[in-house]
């Protein structure tokens, strides 16, 4: 099929290999004119501009695009949607809130554009391993651009089949769903962000009180010595608690123990906050998923001003001094 | 009555001023002669070892141990048991764990000695406001040390009777409560102090809200310019959430509105853990307080380990590199 | 002064009553006609619609509005709005969210109208106690309408002044600040529930370990015989944890030792919420209102999907089959 | 090798069929004749007592007790001692609390006897898979049981290597490692599972958000149809939280997609409280694993006298009656 990526970041730039690996053809555009050349090189067709891109389409066009959430991505569907004809199509391959994938669905049928959100995970890996993608959008729409979605997917490869299931729909198994209408694929990539983070969260505390245990901050007779390379590279084999998460930790940890490249000043995406916002509207309690968001914003902080103030009423009612950092 | 302080710290000196203001007797021990010789110009009689001090008794001694949890408490103790005879009394007016005192009344016992654990609650502020106590041990012994109790607690004072409350036992309206057997004192303190605890974050963080809601790095149509050392006083009038706690905020901020004096470095003490160790044992899920202990800790650390793991993994799966800070 | 109110609920009655007690003519407006005439017979004048609440003032306009936030409170205001001239007043004291009070003020300041967001603590006691107000809007008009503040506050009364303050404005001291612009007031009340969430449930779990002290599901010598009523009442004298809200647990207590009258199951308004996306925005972290906010959601339930998840994933893993209930 | 396995359940049965299939020789007892002789049918050496095992050995002596933790284990390990003689080695691959392990080898190597701690992983699936298992002791005992331990574990399979890994000892790499002197081993493996509830629950978490989005509860317009065992599914391919765990939850949804045969009432065994405890000696905040162990707890109740103080509080302050449920 014929397809044009805007946006050719670390993401964007690995899908059009991918799908070119597949024998598709790619219209790429990235602002930066360099990184369109770059890619031509490798058999995309580069535009310099939006409108060059739209123009270079034989038929029916499909837009992809995979920018940063927010404005950027809101200009180039706005932009994009000005230069598509009816029964065009534009996917959001980002990481966008999936109340505006509702609202631009809305806006965008009007004009008889089709809009599909697909959540994509696989990060830096993908091009290699395939990308895990959830899909919202009209089924039809879904349907049509299946070679798009089985190129990107890893396939079921050498992955065990799950004992028990007997779907007909096999797209699970190779590695993308058509999750629901507009803003459902969204969501569960939201949702899966969410789970990321609570899952770091747990490897990293627990880590945590396996480091502290060799601290000299400890008394000698309380103190072990214990190897974390070793520890995060046992847990992969035959543990509860194997997972690729961990497999990523054994490879930072093997390549350096005390993780010193590393200041542990941790970014969050919109993600993370977005899947408390919706669990806030359904009510339901999430204080795992809160709690590793929240050690994200701390790792950012030194001493906040609610820190102090614990410090002021303990000096208020029992003249507790503080200890020296 | 006669009464023995042991320990003439920030709540043993008091304690035996309070106590002499209300006519009782106090022989009074500290390890530093100096403080001992302080207190015994303001009437108290002075001692200089325990030997002294359990000499100094006309009648059966009553030995009320206001020291450090932990080995001080225990030394103290146990020297006292020692020198003491059949039908005294050793008071531990500090914050043991309520187990320790299990065992101590057990062992104590079998020489006929009495033991009393007291949750003393009123910091630095006592001697003024008198003491909130709660008591473990023996009923007849409670009931005859109570003219101690007495003296130390605030006393009804002006503080509005509890509506629908028709209770024979007035001591809980005059600020003590014999909680039960031995440990149970310790055991509602020491709950005390973990409510506290919560207490004291739910505030630190709704003022970490108003307080960067202030911020610069807020977008400038976003911020406001709160003033918050009125938000607390206003706060204490009529609001739902008016405390002591509160009040004492109020003063903080009135003479230093950004609390530039303190590090926000927040010591904990044993109590907070305890609390969290009881719940377990008794399978109670405790968020808010577990969250308030976490909150010290992390208050006085940089970076975690764990907070690199989490660098670690986001570089391992999306080649996300870390903000500078 | 002459003001309307309109919505003569808990909230809406009292402040009425009270602004009629301190010399203020009311004008009232409830869609039951028959609060209204309940109200008349206080002194009120009722009305039977917005049109003639409008048409009976002699100068001015200002219009209280004390409704439930969302649609009740958006609706009555726009009615108001297009029964205002300019000059006139529109107030919402209900629990509107921050963001709604700054579009509004926007909208409205565009026909000359001005508006005032009051966030007003007290509950069923305001009364007789007075409301704590924070109050968002221009200056000018905020202090045009002291009068009205100065009646609905608390007044200083005989709480004890914060030492070491020494502010020139004594709105705080007797109740209420100009918290800043349009949403100031009603962003420091939402903080303030927030707070007050957070608060109550440190109180609770504390509790709860307290109560299930006293449990037979314990082994009968780890078991206390804790007196609840008893310790809510202590804690009210001198200890560090006294605060309004324990006052009404000890009342709650008092009356029914085992609140045998409720069933725990928590309701939540929005402001709980709102807390919580706005440190979200400020990426401040709040473990303990989330916390608090998610033990409400959780008092609603029944065992959770993600309940039986954990007990598929252990019987998956370990075979384990779950305790029958 | 000779070894003896006490405790033939779930996993000291499987134990001693895995070492059995490489070749080793295992004596077995069981408090159930029944199983002894089950086991003897499969070619192991049935007792009838701890002595007739103890006198089973043709040579030095060593016991696996494979027994609960607490007083089984406990009373296992002094009976056995009792038999055992200078040289003998017992080992504990149970869930002991590791600082028990730390008394035990003190008190055993006071009469010769080697005590190791292995902390063991894999649960029902370990008989195929191996065993992962973190092993605390003397360094020359684990050596000359490595035949043992090499027997039980995974091996290297055809889990990928990890990237950068150049360690010389190969033992992590086939699923075991030394991790220290008495009680690492099982330090080691209670972080583990403490960490393993923090990944169950931030997966439950996302998944109740996810099923609550299909809800009839919330407004239609608001609602998906999500596939629940679909998104397991899809999850497992090339997204960035698959896991093992996610592999079981698939299983489970593949069969019984709203998990009817689950009631959601979530055991939890010593370790996840012990790694909380481990937490707080070293003073290392862990909310996602507490909130992890509390959501176990939770799911074992109904409403809690906690909930209830917070429905008397909002009584109390804004009378507010509760939602019936």
């Amino acid at each position: 099929m014929q397809i044009a990526i805007i946006g050719l970041g670390r993401m964007g730039g690995n899908i059009a290999r991918r799908l070119m690996s597949h024998g598709h053809e790619c219209l790429v555009y990235d602002r930066s004119a360099e990184t369109v050349s770059a890619l031509s090189g490798e058999g995309a067709r580069g535009a310099g501009s939006l409108e060059e891109l739209a123009s270079g389409f034989s038929g029916r066009r499909v837009f992809w695009v995979m920018l940063p959430a927010g404005e950027p991505t809101e200009t180039a569907i706005r932009d994009l949607a000005g230069l598509a004809s009816e029964g065009d199509v534009i996917i959001d391959g980002g990481n966008t809130f999936y109340k505006d994938d509702i609202r631009r669905a809305k806006e965008l049928s009007e004009k008889g554009i089709h809009y599909i959100d697909v959540g994509t995970s696989g990060g830096v890996w993908g091009l290699e391993r395939g990308y895990c993608m959830m899909i919202g959008g009209p089924d039809a729409t879904v349907r049509e651009l299946d070679p798009i979605f089985d190129a990107l997917a890893p396939g079921a490869g050498d992955i065990e089949r799950t004992r028990g299931r007997h779907a007909e729909d096999t797209r699970a198994e190779r590695g993308y769903i058509h999750a629901g209408p507009a803003g459902a694929g969204h969501f569960v990539k939201m949702v899966h962000n969410g789970i990321e983070y609570g899952l770091m969260q747990a490897y990293a505390e627990g880590f945590d009180i396996l480091k502290t245990k060799n601290s000299h901050l400890l008394p000698e007779d309380e103190r072990f010595d214990l190897n974390l390379p070793d520890i995060a590279e046992v847990w992969r084999r035959g543990s509860v608690i194997s997972s690729w998460l961990l497999d990523l930790t054994a490879i930072a940890l093997a390549g350096d123990r005390n993780l010193d490249h590393f200041s542990g000043n941790v970014a969050d995406s919109g993600e993370g906050r977005w899947t408390l916002e919706a669990a806030m509207e359904e009510a339901v309690p999430v204080n795992v998923l809160s709690a590793a968001l929240y050690a994200r914003y701390r790792s950012r902080q030194m001493a906040t001003f609610g820190d102090k103030m614990l410090s002021a009423m303990r000096y208020g009612f029992g003249g507790h001094v503080e200890i020296p950092q």
